[in-house]
């Protein structure tokens, strides 16, 4: 949570003189991302979501994104739609930064999610996997297996000092994802990153799918195993919720049902994202000073879902 | 700019269960305040603004903020107006710290106003120091003189690490500002910090005065000073800005004429004013890491504004 650039009114009114979009009326820094800085905008024509891109983002993957979100919201996904100024152009430059304007949507993240919750975002995961059959572009998942592996090794015995014996349980999982990796399953765009605060609820109803700067081409089911990851355990990961799990699942497969193959693979898949949010955990840990502008998010939480998909 | 404490969506909505707003549609935690955490709420019956008491306020004094703000915004000025629960209640506590909402107010902070905005926040501040004059209730300015020189005496030497001399010009100050304190000038309700970013525009109309969380009874034509020292200098204090400043005592004295006693005073103010500035920033300066948090506001700029008004 954070805001990286100052933004003057200024600067801002003048960068919005060249959408088609009306004076400006407002703008907050909001305390949402952590590798972008985010503003709730209001003029005459609506409200937008400024968002400039800070760190960790590949300038380069900034379009694939942008109309990835522009061919979901097309297909009538709740997904925040870019928006073009007067010359058709969605990205810009704003202070030095690449910088676009996004359709806002309204609804709340929830915190403590239930199974009517989890049947909804398994739905709309669904509906997201069908939609991305039709996108024309691809992005290699620049956080998979091959991504994990290389952080084990860059953090080495410090992992131990999270947990004894972790850097052991992490190598062990890291053989069977080698060794078992399901590569044949369905393939197409997965958002990567489907946790709740990225999805936005009016009631129990999915009002917003958001934040697709992790958004990928990688296997259909390893989706699925995020959302069970990030849905079916208490935030914490020390107490799995089965039915939400189930609600979750059931959600999805009213939608597009999993094959065989791919149901057989959830557990596997669930070891990988468990490992891949452990240890990008792991390195911000051990990057950040306590007491840096972004909260650190506890390692152990996904150590504990680990052990769920992987009982050591 | 921060958001201190976590509200989880399902603790807000039982929250905002208490007052008659209808159900919650939007929550955006807000970069303002140093002192509070904010969000910017909405709900089927309009948006508002959730303030969590931090820090830095005594609880005690909050209720004659939120009535001050009630009184102002009764009167007709631009104030945001406190919201009463169905039990008539204002003050609440939500997750162990003092809460309230309040009225949300649409306009921008401007960075670098120019003679238009200083003299509508000019003449804004009369009218606030004309409507505060049937408010029934008083506090003592806890950030007058007497808070300076405890906090000079606090940091003795360390000012001259900010730079050099800076100990001694602050103690001659002091000593100017106990001899000639003009105390019996017209006493009423200050707002006490009127900077740019306290007040909203739509264009170059003032839109909202919000902050009131340093306002206290002293001298008015102190709050003209401080406004002053505010609009009247570019941000870093390296340059006087003359037209600003003719501008918003022109916008003042529109509503609320100054005595022949205050003119002649302003210039001791305005020396008191960027004293309490300048000190109130050096405490934050050597009390915060430099990656905090929030960020810190360089005394200095107040120290050249010093310079203005007490030439070395």
């Amino acid at each position: 949570m954070a805001v990286y650039t100052e933004v003057p009114a200024e600067a801002l009114e003048a960068f919005l003189a060249g959408y088609d979009v009306g004076p400006l009326v407002m703008a907050k820094g909001i305390a949402e991302g952590v590798s972008n800085s985010n503003w709730l905008v209001e003029t005459t024509a609506g409200r937008f979501i400024l968002t400039l891109y800070e760190r960790r983002i590949e300038t380069a993957d900034i379009p694939f994104f942008l109309t990835l979100m522009t061919h979901l919201a097309d297909a009538g996904l709740p997904v925040p739609r870019p928006v073009a100024d007067r010359a058709g152009t969605v990205l810009h430059r704003l202070r030095g930064k690449a910088a676009a304007l996004i359709q806002f949507l309204p609804g709340v993240s929830v915190s403590e999610p239930g199974p009517a919750h989890a049947q909804a975002a398994g739905e709309a995961l669904a509906r997201l996997h069908l939609a991305g059959a039709s996108f024309g572009r691809a992005r290699a998942n620049a956080l998979g297996v091959a991504a994990s592996a290389r952080a084990a090794g860059q953090l080495g015995e410090r992992l131990d000092s999270l947990e004894p014996g972790l850097a052991a349980r992490i190598a062990r999982s890291l053989v069977r994802l080698h060794a078992g990796w399901p590569g044949t399953l369905p393939r197409g765009i997965i958002h990567a990153d489907l946790f709740p605060d990225n999805v936005l609820f009016l009631g129990t109803r999915v009002s917003g799918l958001i934040d697709f700067y992790f958004a990928a081409t990688d296997l259909l089911a390893y989706d699925v195993a995020v959302l069970r990851a990030a849905w079916s355990f208490s935030s914490d990961g020390r107490r799995h919720l089965p039915a939400n799990d189930a609600a979750l699942l059931g959600g999805y497969q009213s939608i597009r049902p999993l094959s065989k193959d791919e149901l057989a693979a959830l557990p596997l898949l669930g070891e990988a994202a468990c490992l891949r949010f452990l240890l990008t955990r792991a390195l911000d840990w051990f990057e950040q000073p306590a007491d840096a502008l972004v909260t650190r998010k506890d390692p152990l939480a996904f150590a504990r879902r680990l052990t769920h998909y992987a009982p050591a």
